[in-house]
């Protein structure tokens, strides 16, 4: 694509030039309306939209996610950026099915919430002559599609770009794109990430779900349930009002570390059972909880 | 305290006459500001605040949360309706010494958030003379203190009414004390109550606190997963920035049902952890959840 009427007649120098985003869902648009009012500086030279639905990728060009809906997943795959922003299921088989089709010089990223699937798959497919990263933008609504995009929530938010090899040039190019849509770029290796993460943000999604789903089962009618429901359900299931298929994808993908974090919340939490007749222990055990949250949140 | 200058002479028939609030916390500042702004209709002759606390007492005095300052524990508990509204272990204990003094008549009534505790404690020693009932008014915030209150929460709030004894008149006056404040009465046995609410509140309590103290314990730096919290980790340790000592006082007083509810999350997350690696079931699970939260918040 470079040459005579291709992108590099007219990028700015160390500029993204062509960005190509694969799946303009939620994720996609936010991150399409970001790129196209970019700063100049940034040299965004062109923003195509790509999506197995076409009315999803219209929907995302008329919020200006994007110049053009791209003509096909091999045009898309020509950008100087491809940004994979599909569920983390699907980016996986993106990879395995198209990944040997980025060019050499341009880099694939993506936007998945599990990362060492991802940069695995990456490493098995992407051509050394290309340029590879793993990429969590951590910001993003319970509204899935092209209307649940909030653009302004990117602002100062981590962006977290995982190594696939050693690849300074990777690494660079991450780092404007973080920068180019206001977030905060975050250098960090996959399966710590993943493992932080699972604590952070997937143990919560499957607390809601467990607990909404638990609560569904008591034996009381609706009525005496509903009647009983205060802030703390409501909040303490506000996750579980997420797509059930996406989030079963990012879940699965981080399989190992959930399952970890699984457990120790369980042992976490029978450690506070145990000292419910202990008032002082059961107390001291709540303080900690409450400086460690006061020291992070 | 009937007689001539006292209570009875200018009482509205049928009205809540003179109030005492022991513990002008959070609650008692939010159901007497509630009760002094109550229509004539209601009947609140007085309202009296009581707290061991000068200083508290004071405080809920200067927002309106009362008439007066009792002069002591004797003064409160001549009232028409005593509302006891300490932490659950002050309740029960403030019963064992003291409520044998409630007087012939009148009613005495509770907030905590545990029921079957309180109940039990009412039965074995308030005379048969007077009238009990377990309440709990599901509103509040996370702030304790009178500064806390938020009398506003209350308007349409179920108003948790838990019978003592087989007596339709405590149950009359509970009711009239639930509209006076502009919440809505719910009749219901104690230890209903307290097995959906160990669910409803009591549980998710104890996941905030579990998880906040479990990602505190996490060998990373605090910069490191700092860097990784997003909505996600504060919302799900939102209610871990209660108060330890209150949240320890409901929790030990539902011990068992807390117990319960939290073997049954645990079961319901191994649940989850096993499907990790069947996306099509996982799946299916998650939408289980979503599809009962939706029924009920």
């Amino acid at each position: 694509m470079s040459g005579p009427g291709g992108f590099a007649d007219d990028a700015v120098p160390g500029g993204l030039g062509k960005v190509a985003i694969v799946g303009a869902g939620q994720v996609g648009t936010m991150l399409g309306i970001a790129l196209t009012g970019a700063d100049h500086e940034h040299g965004v030279a062109e923003v195509a939209l790509f999506d197995r639905d076409a009315d999803t990728a219209r929907a995302s060009l008329d919020r200006r996610a994007g110049h053009r809906v791209a003509d096909d997943l091999r045009d898309a795959l020509s950008a100087d950026i491809v940004v994979l922003a599909v569920p983390v299921d699907e980016i996986v088989a993106l990879l395995e099915s198209h990944g040997g089709d980025v060019r050499p010089g341009a880099l694939v990223i993506d936007t998945g919430s599990a990362k060492t699937a991802v940069v695995d798959a990456m490493r098995r497919t992407v051509p050394v002559e290309a340029h590879a990263l793993g990429g969590h933008p951590m910001a993003g609504t319970a509204t899935p599609g092209p209307s649940g995009a909030q653009p302004d929530l990117l602002a100062g938010a981590p962006f977290v770009l995982t190594p696939v090899r050693d690849d300074p040039e990777a690494m660079r190019l991450g780092r404007a794109l973080a920068s180019a849509v206001g977030a905060r770029p975050v250098a960090m290796a996959a399966d710590e990430h993943d493992r932080v993460i699972a604590w952070t943000s997937h143990l919560p999604h499957a607390m809601s779900f467990a607990l909404a789903a638990a609560v569904g089962r008591l034996p009381d009618s609706v009525d005496e349930v509903r009647s009983l429901i205060a802030g703390g359900y409501r909040g303490a299931t506000r996750l579980a009002t997420g797509d059930p298929a996406m989030i079963a994808g990012f879940l699965g993908a981080n399989a190992a570390e959930v399952g970890a974090a699984i457990d120790g919340l369980c042992a976490e939490l029978s450690g506070l059972r145990d000292a419910l007749p202990h008032r002082q222990r059961l107390a001291e055990m709540l303080a900690t909880g409450r400086a460690a949250r006061g020291a992070l949140a």
